[in-house]
């Protein structure tokens, strides 16, 4: 049927994960010949002047060591306190899922007719039940290996671009961008193995039954994202308390820069880089990537290859992802060696070369693919209406339409919040009237910014759809999400530059370190949303992909607006990204304003703290955000763990397709607009800032009425930006896959209320 | 087949309509016995000491007069203005409904088969297109009306208001409450005559031919809510560029307070408060009510008694307006006869007391309806699923779930706007650490506030769908606007004490008429969030209702979201509201920032202008209040106006339900957030200045860091609770409305890129 072969497929797909394990490690050994003790790096020959006396001497690569440890130390300790809870937590909820699912047959052992095709016998529930406990484990156990590990690269990586600045822009510019890759290249290579081996230990017991397989393969993105929605929330809360807590002490009240070593709360900040924007987006995209397998998986189960075994067809998934990190392979050498960066100003387009190379080069790959591992022609079994006939190369239209509106979004994203272009322009212009019309003008900037991604994604749709049904529309997902690690890469970037250049003002280097590491920083923070543009955009696809294979597993045929049950689903759906708002933002609030009483009350009784004589008191800020975050992160979680299963058993299958749906399409464009709103508020100030025009001047300087409105604007914007926005899209997909998860149960006993009335 | 036989119907419907218009002609009388000049107050033999030497004195009351006049001026100016451009827009598209209804059978003039009972003979689509276009212009007329009867009402009383308040708390809120009355009253019953003069009017051709003549009708609707999408746009524009600019250089540059006639745009921002809150809110409620009433009896004609042509059955909607209007009438006289206001903080209780009282009477009322005006059982059609039989009483569940929803959401609106509990407090504390924690704080708030207003309204969907399909939702949301004369007159009060209050500081008026104007005010707040709260619901089940009486004509039926052509509808309608709001806010923004410039710049360029010597040049303001508004609130008003009829025609009826669901959902959320944020912010700022508590004194004074940061907070809530937000109603309705009008065009010639492809 396919051109590659059975075994060709069972070897190349565990060949490419290892290819990209190999290059991380590979990455993280020369990262690791940058030598933080000076007595090392004297042995090893390194350059002499940088160890001569002066700001930027021995003595600062000391501190930079003890900065160093201090940040790993406090983000280490706060991942494990969370990775505690949630082990309590998932734990619970792996009971769930065994008792609900083994639930459906009533724990029955004996074999059952199968779903789908009646006339055959399937294993029986109570063993997909068990089946499903271990993949949500498994992708739990990934998830939090994603995140931990990108943790530990950050925190090892930061201290190291700061002392490569010393040599110049582009050595600083290289070991940041080489550390992200190693995140990206694990995160995308042990997603994609884990996987496989999944798949192929659970084929030893399902054999050719892969209806069951694979349904129970789904929990394996259940997992991963419960890890991912806990993470960015509780991440989020812990970096945003501790960001805004800072600033509002230590910039507006105090006077002192940023990052400044008097702050006490200034190595919570830092931690906070890396356990939210670090490991809670590692645990995100790890979810995204999952999610879209597991929906491809699931959906082509019952297609005319699933049905008559065809390996390698049903492998395309995991062959697009193993396409996808050789692609990344060569993509990531442009680079790290085949250019260098000498100038500050070619940063920026540096990083987005890296999005437009792998983009073009993926597209030959995705021909490559669907050439190779797909039938000629093939079957798609639709839900209700007739089956849909698919040829190859419709496939290929489908993966690469996702592959391109990711790309699109990505530039949207980018003109609406980088401060090269007039939008981002005009909202520091409104700083001129002071923080009302700054705030007022930033969420205008944010709603308008969804228009462009919301037609990108609707055309997506709506091509992938008419070409594949759900199946076109989660290989989109798969092909928005194959650059992965190049995404992971230049996302993981950011906070590792801004890292780096705190460790710098804290280390007290010179100024031309620090506006070296401020320029790697800035080209961070518009990649940062370009990220948060392709985690959102993908997150959209993939949900749709779960709904589809949601609504097919439940036996809905249709899924009708005009059915008040539907409707109550679609409009509460709707409502609820605004609920899951309003806990965080108001999390962030409550958690800073500890801070700020906390920083406020070090600067007023530590005696010679503002001289600089006494250091303040870091652990105590390191333990507010920690504390803060694990018990504001459970209430926001729990309602999107919690709502599919109560909507599914009290209101049945029906108002739950709503729900999601509802879900989807409202917080799709929250979470859009509040990403970018607090990105185009970062750069507004940043553009102040700076100064580099004749326009930024006559709002500058730092300290200026302008600069202090906009510091508001930015404040206001990083619980949106790094908390809700993020989060929503976890929100968005979590619910999707939990209600497939469960799909069994709700069509067997769900729906109660309605069954009284 | 009813009580009430077919005569009492013909006669009741109007004698309500004219008691209505008698009691608030009655009430106009006795507000127009309070005299503006010393002159005629003296001849009346009015109360002497009032006319004294004093800051109160004779001369106060010829300014007054003065200041009236200016307001009124400006009021009517704009408002003929905005009216010229409309009047263009609309007659165009006037033109536009009667060519594509027209077209519809090609223009044919013989008789057709009709669209429900093929079996029988129809007045062609063009004779339809006519009295559509008919309807529509009676509905602008009625709905322009409406606008212009408050405006007028509401600049008359003002002053009136002012003088009042010299005798007393008491005297000074019957005044504004019963100048309040007028315009409820008029609005209320002037909607229930015209359309049932043109019911009546249209009968005379169709005869018995129901289908077609309640088709036209629903132009009424289209024609009411055209132009309160304009008015409420053009109004909340011009009001808070008004308000937004005399803040931001008056209160927080110059520091001189509020409606300090040193303000040059102290005018304009009176102007704006009637232009905007009365004649904007007045045509949106009178859009509301024309098309909840459009709605149920389109719906109703094709139903059992609607094909048996029980006219007294048909008319139940207009019935339950008229029993409204005899409620509301005597509601009324609670607040201005049976009860008197003594204390200042008796009078949100009474306005509270208004909503309780008229809801419960209400109750009693609708339950009389029912059992006289409608068949003991009946039979709705249901699109495509079985005809579902109705008991009477089912209907009165129905209206009252309505009812009782509104009053939910009412109360809801006032917990999360007063300051008198936990919430507002909550933000009005978070303004301690300064305006970006009371931005987050409230945008938490605003996001909070969605929850059981959403319950509410999914609640009365589900109970009037189980109990009469769109029929019940379309006399649900008729059941919450039946108290609409109360309703109008509690949020017609708001704006007229704003005023009051506004003349009272102009006129250099003591201190204690100020206390009482403000407590006038502050109560208003809350009421005007309440009824911004009840607009938000019921366009919620309007919108409901009509995209029902949509999906029916356009023969659609099921919308299903599976499909893709119904999902990007649905995702990009969700994206709607956020390109509006984004329009909408800018625009304020922008005209804020042109206002802005110029009060500094008549602060900076009019000599001894601080110092109260010379006068401001108030005309310029108001002519930028103008042009503004009138020049932006073209494109959000086009985006609205025409995005169905492009989607109509390119993408079909499918996708365009799939958008109209899709706006529908994401509107009220961001609808009622929008509102409540502003409503919290503008009295968290209250809380403060007011000092009424110890916590409240702790963050006071006026001009302590913690107001400051309040007043930003208020600022940027202007736009969002009185521009985008009241707008969003609109938006949602009018295009359900429009796209049913044109259900018969998009289903004879739309869709043609899918018909190409």
């Amino acid at each position: 049927m396919t051109i590659l072969p059975f075994l060709w497929t069972e070897i190349l797909i565990p060949v490419a994960a290892l290819i990209g394990i190999g290059f991380a490690l590979i990455q993280w050994y020369i990262v690791s010949c940058i030598s933080v003790s000076p007595a090392r790096a004297s042995e090893s020959g390194g350059d002499d002047y940088l160890l001569e006396d002066g700001p930027d001497g021995a003595d600062a690569m000391i501190k930079c060591a003890e900065i160093q440890k201090a940040i790993s130390v406090g983000a280490n300790s706060f991942l494990f306190t969370e990775y505690k809870y949630l082990g309590v937590f998932l734990g619970l909820f792996a009971i769930i899922i065994f008792v609900f699912l083994g639930s459906v047959e009533n724990f029955s052992t004996s074999p059952q007719p199968c779903v789908y095709n009646t006339s055959e016998e399937c294993a029986p529930a109570l063993i997909t039940a068990a089946f499903t406990t271990v993949a949500f484990i498994l992708g739990v156990v990934t998830s939090v290996l994603s995140g931990y590990l990108g943790m530990k690269i950050a925190t090892y990586a930061n201290a190291r671009t700061t002392l490569e600045a010393r040599k110049g822009v582009g050595k600083a510019f290289i070991a940041a961008f080489r550390s992200g890759s190693v995140m990206g290249f694990l995160l995308a290579a042990d997603g994609l193995l884990v996987l496989y081996i999944a798949i192929n230990l659970f084929k030893i017991y399902y054999k050719t039954e892969w209806e069951g397989l694979f349904e129970a393969i789904t929990g394996y993105g259940l997992g991963g994202s419960s890890v991912a929605l806990f993470g960015r929330v509780g991440g989020g809360i812990y970096t945003k308390a501790a960001d805004v807590g800072a600033d509002l002490v230590g910039k507006v009240e105090r006077n002192i820069p940023e990052d400044d070593p008097r702050n006490p709360a200034v190595i919570a900040d830092n931690v906070g880089d890396n356990v939210g924007d670090i490991a809670g987006m590692g645990s995100d995209l790890f979810g995204s990537f999952a999610e879209s397998s597991c929906a491809a998986l699931v959906v082509a189960s019952i297609s005319s290859f699933g049905t008559s075994h065809d390996f390698t067809a049903m492998c395309f998934p995991l062959l697009i992802s193993s396409m996808g990190i050789v692609v990344c392979l060569i993509t990531t050498l442009f680079a790290t060696d085949f250019y260098e960066i000498k100038e500050v100003n070619q940063i920026e387009p540096a990083l987005k070369r890296q999005l437009i190379i792998s983009t073009a080069l993926m597209t030959l790959g995705i021909l490559l693919v669907c050439f190779l591992a797909l039938p000629s022609s093939f079957t798609i079994y639709n839900l209700g209406s007739t089956p849909k006939v698919v040829k190859w190369w419709h496939l290929f239209f489908c993966v690469a339409v996702g592959l391109w509106a990711g790309l699109i979004i990505g530039y949207t994203t980018e003109y609406f919040t980088s401060n090269a272009y007039s939008p981002v322009q005009d909202v520091a212009d409104s700083c001129r009237t002071g923080a009302a019309t700054n705030i007022i003008f930033g969420l205008a900037l944010g709603y308008k910014s969804v228009i462009i991604p919301i037609f990108a994604i609707a055309v997506a749709i709506y091509v992938s759809f008419a070409l594949a049904v759900f199946y076109g529309i989660a290989v989109a997902a798969l092909g928005m999400l194959s650059t992965i690690a190049t995404g992971l890469a230049i996302d993981a970037y950011g906070p590792i530059s801004d890292n780096a250049g705190g460790i710098a003002e804290m280390a007290g280097m010179s100024h031309h370190i620090r506006e070296r590491t401020d320029a790697l920083d800035a080209a961070g923070n518009t990649t940062a949303a370009i990220g948060k543009g392709f985690a959102i955009g993908s997150a959209a696809l993939v949900s749709l992909a779960l709904f589809g294979a949601y609504v097919s597993r439940a036996s809905l045929t249709s899924v009708d607006v005009l059915s008040a049950k539907v409707f109550i689903g679609l409009i509460v759906g709707a409502m609820l990204p605004y609920w899951f708002s309003a806990m965080t933002m108001k999390s962030v609030g409550k958690a800073a304003l500890s801070m700020v009483e906390e920083v406020r009350r070090q600067f007023n009784t530590i005696p010679g703290l503002m001289e600089g004589i006494n250091n303040p008191d870091y652990a105590t800020c390191v333990k507010i955000s920690t504390d803060a975050s694990i018990k504001e992160m459970i209430p926001p979680g729990a309602l999107v763990m919690v709502t599919p299963l109560v909507v599914g058993i009290l209101f049945g299958v029906e108002t739950l397709a709503g729900l999601l749906a509802g879900a989807l399409v409202s917080g799709v464009q929250i979470a859009i607009s509040a990403s970018n709103t607090g990105g185009a508020w970062d750069n507004a100030k940043k553009y102040i800032e700076a100064g580099a025009s004749e326009h930024a001047r006559s709002l500058g300087p730092k300290g200026s009425d302008a600069h202090k409105a906009a510091v508001i604007g930015d404040t206001v914007g990083d619980p949106l930006k790094d908390t809700s926005g993020p989060s929503l899209n976890i929100l968005i997909k979590l619910m999707a896959v939990e209600s497939l998860v469960f799909a069994p149960f709700f069509a067997a006993h769900g729906g109660l209320l309605f069954k009284i009335g």
